[in-house]
């Protein structure tokens, strides 16, 4: 299948090397890694499998070398390219092919080797949130954009790893937020404070959330006594839907099943209905990939997939409380990395 | 003229806020700002001039308001919809017209009140040049991604506001790189650093780079003194060069006569072919915008537009120069913000 890519993580998931501006053409057997004269060195060092072509324009290097194949069906993803972009291979003389995913689909299961790394992408992950735990018992007062910085500050160890995403740092009320900006709001003992982070180790993202007590003890374990008993009630039933899921996970299972699991627990109890948003979703190179446990998804879950198991419950203008790891399906149930 | 934008920025100066999922259609004197449950009553409260619109999937919503429009042509920026987006919009009875570079064309001349923005913006940002002079002068030895952290430390006042792009911190050869990404290197006296970084004040960017002398009592101003004589001349080139263009510069002029007052100077020292970039580019909203100034573009220069000059001389695996400072067109002249 002849395609072309441009998106960063699937290029490097192909040839092993990406910078910010490139196209890699895959025809046959062969592979075209096109770049500019910036990053013509580095990749003609890293980059595995593929010709590396310098060009001012990567889009006309890519019609010449296409022009001079054989080439008549090449797949993209229209996700991946804008129109402007694909307008310029309109021109040439084969069928241009959506295939939404194309990449994603070729991830969805990992290799051992990928595997080790995101495990080691989830170890110094928790390891952070450990350190971020013990930064908090000495931060009562501070505010929300403050405890932000902070986090990114021990999740990077300072500045050495990349993050696979903004972390949420939010207290009480905030943590309902589905998409949480850090405020003005200032830590105090006795709130409630969600932390949802994950960083980049050898470019594979890790992900995950804590709900905590705060006081100067707090620590991001899963034991957490609230003194609010409407919030530990929903701390337990998250807890318990998280737990249940995770042992419940098969192989051969559709991802909706699975959804399923995690959701009947809290819609048969007093907070139905506040679980807003899907179970889970696969992680690796890309923080959000394929496969999407959700309430629609129809895919069979296989030994060797890595997603986050994450329900949660969100009472607006009150609290929100989720609990998130990320877990690989080997032997046929899920591991928690 | 009726138009459909959903980059961030594009929207928000239309309406004056945004969010990470979003369609604006402008229908006539009609805006539709469309967006999903999560946002809102945040959109609600901050949405100018145009209907809220809540919808799971932004695109048919979009097409049923068309649908029911007189609308015959929408225009399009084609940089920004990727292929996928724009098929769900083909099936309609309009013409789907796409007009590159829509909003920047649009906002290429400043408001005073944007111009007042971006002018606090590039204080702010000088006053984090100065701080983090300050913190160098304690960083002997410290490693570039060390330094690269506590940059943005400083740069968002830990966390208070949002960087315009992720700033370059190199040392010596690195800081000839175009894209240097922070190294294991460590700082020492005697070196050259190249710093580079904007923030945003209420969305609006801010863009400026300095390259000093290290030793104990570095400054970011541009009276330097390097060790290296090699460094000193090309130093005072690249200054010479950065002052003739900010002084030269005057509305009626195109682009690409201001980038060459500055490259002549360059190009008739001992340097020549080393200064390896344009000579500048907008900056607003988005951190590069128009107008590009540049060898080729034949854009008449006028009264309201900001943009960088920042001349630079780049030696492949010995050092880099750059100066940059961001101006205002006013009265026909540059004044520098």
């Amino acid at each position: 299948m002849d395609c072309i890519y441009k998106d960063e993580n699937a290029v490097y998931y192909e040839v092993g090397f990406s910078c910010d501006n490139e196209l890699l053409l895959c025809l046959g057997s062969e592979k075209f890694f096109i770049t500019d004269a910036r990053y013509t060195i580095e990749a003609q060092e890293h980059v595995k499998n593929a010709a590396v072509i310098e060009a001012r324009d990567l889009y006309k290097a890519a019609r010449e070398i296409l022009r001079k194949s054989t080439c008549k069906k090449l797949f993209y993803d229209p996700n991946e390219f804008s129109c402007a972009q694909l307008e310029s291979l309109r021109k040439l003389p084969l069928q241009l092919t959506p295939k939404p995913n194309l990449s994603w689909q070729k991830r969805i299961i990992k290799s051992e080797e990928e595997i080790a790394l995101i495990q080691k992408s989830a170890q110094l992950n928790a390891l952070a949130f450990d350190a971020f735990a013990k930064t908090l018992q000495k931060s009562e007062g501070k505010k929300e954009k403050f405890l932000h910085w902070e986090a990114k500050t021990v999740l990077t160890h300072h500045g050495e790893y990349d993050l696979s995403f903004d972390p949420i740092v939010a207290i009480n009320e905030n943590a309902a937020k589905p998409h949480a900006l850090p405020s003005d709001k200032a830590l105090h003992r006795g709130d409630l404070i969600l932390f949802d982070a994950g960083i980049k180790y050898k470019r594979y993202c890790s992900d995950r959330t804590r709900t905590s007590y705060y006081d100067e003890n707090i620590t991001f374990e899963k034991d957490q006594k609230f003194s609010n008993p409407k919030i530990q009630k929903a701390y337990d039933i998250v807890r318990k839907a998280q737990e249940k899921a995770i042992s419940a996970a098969r192989i051969g299972m559709r991802a909706k099943d699975l959804d399923k699991i995690a959701r009947e627990i809290i819609d048969s109890s007093e907070f139905k209905g506040y679980f807003v948003h899907s179970l889970g979703h696969g992680v690796g190179l890309d923080i959000h990939e394929m496969p999407f446990i959700n309430a629609r998804n129809e895919q069979i879950l296989e030994d060797g997939m890595v997603f986050t198991i994450e329900p949660g419950i969100y009472i607006p203008g009150e609290f929100g409380i989720r609990i998130e790891d990320m877990v690989v399906l080997r032997n046929g149930r899920a591991e928690v990395l």
